[in-house]
C-alpha cells in the first residue's frame, strides 16, 4: 500500500517542474499544478464563492464548523497531553529553540482517540477531499503549543518546498487545516500568509544537510526564501493576511501557501491542531534533493491508507 | 551641570522604593511617584481628556502634529544615515542580534542636525516639560530601523528598570516619545504596552554584570521581569495595546510603562525615533545596582543641560 522510497531516477529529477536546494541561485516559478481538483458542487461547509476565494488567495477561513462541546473537549485534549505526555513517542516531543518549553506534538492523529477522530470526520474529510478531487490521507498531523512569553517566530516558508525535497511529496495536492484552540489575536504570534503566493514557488538555494529536520522543526536554516522572491510574492499578492479570530475557527491552506508567523510574548498562547491531508495518488516517493527520507512521524509513507469519512459528533 | 556618579549612600540604597536586581525574588510593588506632575492648563497638543488617559494608561498617541514635509525630512534623514554612517561614532551603531544589518543609532540627537533640531521643538518639549512638571533634557536619543524579515522581538520591560539599576536615575520622572518613520501594521512588530502597568514596579532578579550593555541593546537578559508578575499587570491592566498607524505617528510613553514588541519577518521595516526627556531634577546619579554607569551615547550625564524651545517648522 505504501510507496517505496526508491530512489529518483535521474529523469524524475531533470523533469520535476519543483527543483529546489541543487543550484547556487534562488528562481521564482510558476505552479503548473490545479490548485482546485473537484469539480461540480461543493460539499457541506462549502460554497462557490468560498472555493473560488481558496482557488485565488491560496486559503480560506471556516467558522462554525465544530460545535462549542466539541471545540471544549479539544482544548481539555490539549490540556490533558501537555500535563501527561506519558503515553507519547518522545521523537514527537518538539521544544522551543533554546528552551524546553513544549512546542508540539507530532502524529498527533496517531496518540490522541480524539484528534483522530477529527481527522477523519466527515466534515474536514468531505472539504479536502473535494478540493484535491481524490480520496485522502494524513501526511502530517500536529498539536502545536506556541506558549506565551516565549514563542519564537517561524519564518517564512511553503510547506510544499519541504514536503517535496525532503520527504519527496511529488505534486502540489496537499492541503492544511489549522484549528484555533486558543483566540488568535494581532499580538500572540498568529498566523501570516502572502495571498496568492500558492501559485507561485520559490526555488531555495542551499543543499539539506542529514538530518536537518531535528533542527528544522525547531528554527529553518535550509528551504529558506530569499528576502527578493519573498518581496516580489509580497508586492503581486497585495501583503499579507493575518489569522485572528475565536478558538474553534478554522484555516485551511494550499500546500504551497507562503506563510509563516512572528514571536508570541505576550502571555496568550497560541495553540492549534495543525492537520495535513494528501491525496492517495500524491503518495510520497524518494525524496527531491535529500539524502534518505524524514521519520514516519513527520512524513507519513507507511500510513497512508485513504480515510473512510465518520459522520456524528467528535464526542459525547 | 552634570550631576556626578558619586557612589551611593547605604541609606540611599536602603530607603530606595525602586530596589531591582538585589534579591533573590521577584516583587511587585506600587509607584511612589505621580505620573503626571503639571498643573494647570496643558500646552498645544494636549488636552484634558488626553492628560486623564496618559495619568490612567501611562501612554498616549498624538497624530497630526509634524507637518508633511516635516515627516518627508525625517524619512530622509533616516535612510541617509543608514546609507552613510561615515560621520557617525561607531559606537552608537547597534546591529541585531546575530546578524549585520543595521538596528539602531544612538545619540541621535547629538549626530543629526534634523534630530537636534526635532529634540528641541517646542511642540514635543512643551509636553514634556508640562507632563514632567519642570524643564528637561534628553536623556536618550536613537533611531531605530527594525528592518523588514530579521527582526527580532525585544521582551517585555519597564525602561526605568534599566535606567534606575544601570544608569543611576532616581525617580520616575522621564517620558519616551516614539515618532514613526514607516507605517506600523498589526504584522511589523509594532509596540506593545501594557495599559496601567506604570502605575507598578516589577522588582527584577540577578546582577548586573559589567559591561551588561553591550548585549542588552540587542538582547535583554538581566532586568527582565519574571512571567508571574507580567501576567498580573496584565490581567490588572486591560490586556496589551499594539500601536499602528501611519508614519508621523507620535506615541508617548511613561518611563515604567511596561512595553515590547513581537519579531518582524515581514517585508516592511518598522522605523522610528525614540526620544527620551528627563526631568532636570531626576538628573542621574550613581547606579543602583551596577558597578559602574553606561556611556555618554547611552545615558547622559554631561549633556543635561535643559533644552530651551524652539519654534517654527523643522525645515524650510
Amino acid at each position: 500500500m505504501a510507496a517505496r522510497a526508491q530512489p529518483l531516477t535521474d529523469d524524475a529529477r531533470r523533469t520535476d517542474p519543483y527543483r529546489s536546494r541543487l543550484d547556487p541561485e534562488p528562481a521564482l516559478v510558476d505552479r503548473v499544478d490545479p490548485v482546485v481538483y473537484g469539480k461540480g458542487a461543493p460539499p457541506p461547509g462549502l460554497d462557490r464563492a468560498m472555493v473560488e476565494r481558496y482557488e485565488r488567495d491560496g486559503f480560506i477561513e471556516l467558522e462554525g464548523l465544530l460545535q462549542p462541546a466539541e471545540l471544549a473537549a479539544l482544548q481539555r485534549e490539549l490540556v490533558r497531553l501537555r500535563e501527561d505526555t506519558r503515553g507519547i513517542d518522545p521523537d514527537t516531543l518538539i521544544c522551543e529553540p533554546g528552551g524546553t518549553q513544549l512546542r508540539s506534538i507530532f502524529a498527533i492523529h496517531e496518540q490522541s482517540a480524539l484528534i483522530r477522530r477529527l481527522a477523519t470526520d466527515e466534515r474536514l474529510v468531505r472539504i479536502a477531499q473535494y478540493l484535491l478531487g481524490d480520496e485522502v490521507y494524513i501526511h502530517q498531523s500536529r498539536l502545536n503549543y506556541k506558549p506565551g512569553f516565549f514563542g519564537k517566530e517561524f519564518y517564512w516558508h511553503s510547506d510544499f518546498e519541504t514536503w517535496h525535497t525532503e520527504d519527496g511529496m511529488p505534486r502540489m495536492r496537499a492541503l492544511s487545516m489549522s484549528i484555533a484552540l486558543t483566540e488568535n489575536t494581532g499580538f500572540n504570534g498568529p498566523l501570516m500568509v502572502i495571498p496568492g503566493s500558492h501559485r507561485r514557488y520559490v526555488s531555495c538555494v542551499g543543499e539539506t544537510p542529514e538530518d536537518h529536520y531535528k533542527q528544522s522543526l525547531r528554527r529553518q536554516e535550509y528551504g529558506v526564501p530569499d528576502p527578493g522572491s519573498l518581496e516580489r510574492l509580497f508586492n503581486e499578492g497585495g501583503g499579507i493576511t493575518t489569522f485572528t479570530g475565536a478558538p474553534g475557527k478554522i484555516v485551511l491552506f494550499d500546500c504551497n501557501a507562503m506563510y509563516g508567523s512572528n514571536s508570541n510574548i505576550s502571555p496568550l498562547p497560541r495553540s492549534n491542531v495543525f492537520l495535513v491531508f494528501n491525496s492517495v495518488t500524491n503518495r510520497l516517493v524518494a525524496p527531491y534533493a535529500a539524502a534518505k527520507p524524514r521519520p514516519e512521524f513527520i512524513a507519513a509513507r507507511r500510513n497512508v491508507t485513504a480515510l473512510v469519512p465518520r459522520s456524528g459528533p467528535l464526542c459525547d
